[in-house]
């Protein structure tokens, strides 16, 4: 290629392996996409914003307010609601008063809770630190690993989270080798896992918290937990799990992050985190010379969502949205899938993650990838979502199937299609 | 300070000096503010924004589009009208085809302006680059700058651009110090210069392009020319200028970048970036992993106010308002300013700058900007407006005067305030 003047940290993005996915599926609308990871669309909340935006510009008061600029940090009233809904969803009782751990002062409103993984990660990570995170991943949250120059260790998973005696290895061989002072953090994305569907159990996040700080010492600064919650609202069942953020000295070391995107209007990309105080005010300035905040219109509409109970509502709805499509995933799955291939029910979420026989690849350039795309269904094939670990060979038999976009006849007729193209593989 | 972990990128960010003043103003409510960069807040479109969203709402099938997700680089109705909008300003007819410069697949939109300038920033810049920018320039960029560890160098402004002269000679001293590789870009805030309120005339334009482009062998890259025309929308007196994507090569040089959120919904906050083809893949792919894409529900309001016309009128109704408050602004100056204080008429933007002479300093330390803050009113130091460039000192007898944010009994009484603390100094 030629010399476009490009940045060392330019030079180093890939093309999203997803991205011809995407493209794939819009040139070609025959294809049924059990690939993207976009929401409902029929129970999108069209009626509710209406109503929603229409009380707000309703008012010249709170109208011009909402088309003003705002704060980098984000509208105080949503930055409390949300304070308070993260709390009572954490202790199951309305709080008489905010905990530190939630406190507005260590919010900040973001674009998504995409921009405040790319913040955090800019925030803390030179090129050559290490990052800990479960294995498989959120693929995009690789790409900006990728972007950044950071180098990954996978700790393997189990049904409840990761797997901590895995993680205290990992821990002990990067004290040897003289490691620990480039780890900045673990990332866990601990509700209904992109793309696993795991949940950690609340003891497992207890337990990594103390297990990295017994190594902070020699690290010579904190290892955060950074907990991505993008897809907590979305549980249709089981039983509830308290954040991180609700453990013992979770204040000072957990970064949370959450989204109004999933549960509530997709397209208004509205997210936000909590982290340690003094990481938020870097974290802060730098929103600040990303964009210097977020649309306070799409603010004001997610505070009034909240405030109103339409939120609540329409979380309620979507739940059983949900439930239903990855029942009616679930049942083709049983119908048309061979016995060999392993699978777990979802609890919540948009995922299901299926593991064919070992010696079955998934890959792009499998010939069960070539087979599915030849009868029109395509999924997420399982390698995108680990990260380059020289430490184990990169997973290749997986497929992360998503309920959450196609509508219920596609889901069925997807999933026997993927069913024809595994039998002929 | 203790070690929180934080990247390089991170411990050379600083606490922008502009949010001191934000926080002032918030504190102190009897405190005239025309340090503010904010829009007028009377015209903000309340009505139109609210039937535009109703007629977007108000049906399932566009309702749903707008609160899905949408794609990285953007809605491509948004990018088309922009395309012809922008088109159509420079040449001053409506196109019968789009020209290269022009085309929407060359267009990424991103979360205001500022959110282009930054993905710009980080897909050309690594420390130890070279920008080239105004003297003075727009200060959120020299935040970018300084927390991307870009070193600038300052050109100097006249009346209708920057000294072209000057620009040859830094040029020279760049090539003779073996220096030129590392230029990325020359940053222009073209039309009604935040903070100047200077419009470069478009063969300055096309005389720069060439310059650069003669430098180019020895860089071993192109030298891009950034044109931020954020303000461009607000003419409200004199000739209206063609951008430098109308230069001839504009379209392989030329990183254009708008914005709606001054012109219509400041709260929305839709910006968008033109840029060379190879070049907006990279941004493209950047913006993928910041957030990828822009509330789809923001642009879609903005593509229908643009295509409703709504648009058009509400800039007429602006430009016919600031035109209004930059005369209450100046008549205001012509009385209570002394006759030393050197300034220009606004014919665009939101900003009047004001040279005090030389042995009158400005700085937020200054006795002048306590006798004005004694006063009740603040602006923003001209020093802050000035890159580090040890070329130079930092110029600090001037000021920048907004009148976009405050109502018009207020910036009378903001500048006679203003005036006394001058005459006490």
């Amino acid at each position: 290629m030629k010399n476009i003047g490009l940045s060392e940290l330019a030079r180093r993005i890939g093309e999203p392996s997803i991205s011809w996915l995407m493209k794939l599926t819009l040139e070609r609308p025959e294809v049924i996409s059990l690939a993207a990871g976009f929401t409902d669309n029929e129970s999108l909340p069209v009626e509710d914003t209406r109503e929603l935006l229409d009380e707000i510009l309703g008012s010249k008061k709170s109208g011009r307010t909402a088309l003003q600029y705002g704060t980098s940090m984000g509208d105080p009233i949503l930055r409390e609601l949300t304070a308070l809904h993260l709390q009572f969803e954490d202790t199951g009782r309305s709080p008489k008063r905010i905990a530190d751990a939630y406190t507005p002062g260590r919010m900040v409103v973001t674009n998504g809770s995409q921009q405040l993984l790319y913040l955090i990660a800019e925030a803390l990570c030179d090129p050559g630190d290490i990052i800990l995170l479960e294995d498989p991943t959120y693929f995009v949250f690789l790409g900006i690993t990728a972007l950044r120059g950071v180098r990954c260790r996978g700790i393997r998973m189990m049904p409840d989270g990761i797997d901590l005696e895995h993680l205290e290895r990992v821990l002990d061989e990067l004290a040897r080798s003289g490691d620990l002072r480039r780890i900045k953090f673990l990332y866990l994305v601990s509700y209904f896992q992109n793309p696993s569907g795991v949940t950690t159990r609340f003891e497992k996040k207890l337990a990594a918290l103390e297990l990295l700080r017994r190594y902070e010492r020699k690290a010579g600064h904190p290892i955060y937990l950074l907990e991505d919650a993008a897809y907590r609202e979305l549980r249709f069942a089981g039983e509830s799990v308290p954040s991180a953020l609700a453990a013992p000295g979770g204040a000072e070391r957990v970064i949370y992050t959450g989204t109004y995107s999933k549960p509530f209007a997709s397209g208004s990309r509205v997210g936000f985190g909590l982290m340690p105080e003094e990481l938020s005010k870097t974290v802060l300035r730098l929103k600040g010379n990303h964009d210097f905040g977020t649309s306070n219109l799409l603010q004001q509409l997610t505070a009034r969502a909240l405030h109103s109970g339409k939120y609540a509502r329409h979380v309620a709805v979507l739940r059983k949205r949900y439930a239903r499509k990855s029942v009616v995933m679930r049942d083709a799955i049983r119908e048309h899938f061979p016995d060999d291939v392993d699978w777990s029910e979802a609890e919540g979420g948009l995922y299901i993650w299926a593991r064919l026989p070992r010696r079955m690849k998934s890959g792009m350039k499998s010939r069960l990838f070539q087979r599915a795309l030849a009868h029109d269904v395509v999924y997420v094939p399982g390698e995108l979502c680990y990260a380059e670990d020289a430490a184990r060979p990169r997973p290749n038999h997986e497929m992360r199937l998503s309920f959450g976009g196609a509508v219920e006849t596609a889901l069925r007729q997807g999933i026997e299609r993927l069913g024809k193209a595994i039998h002929e593989t």
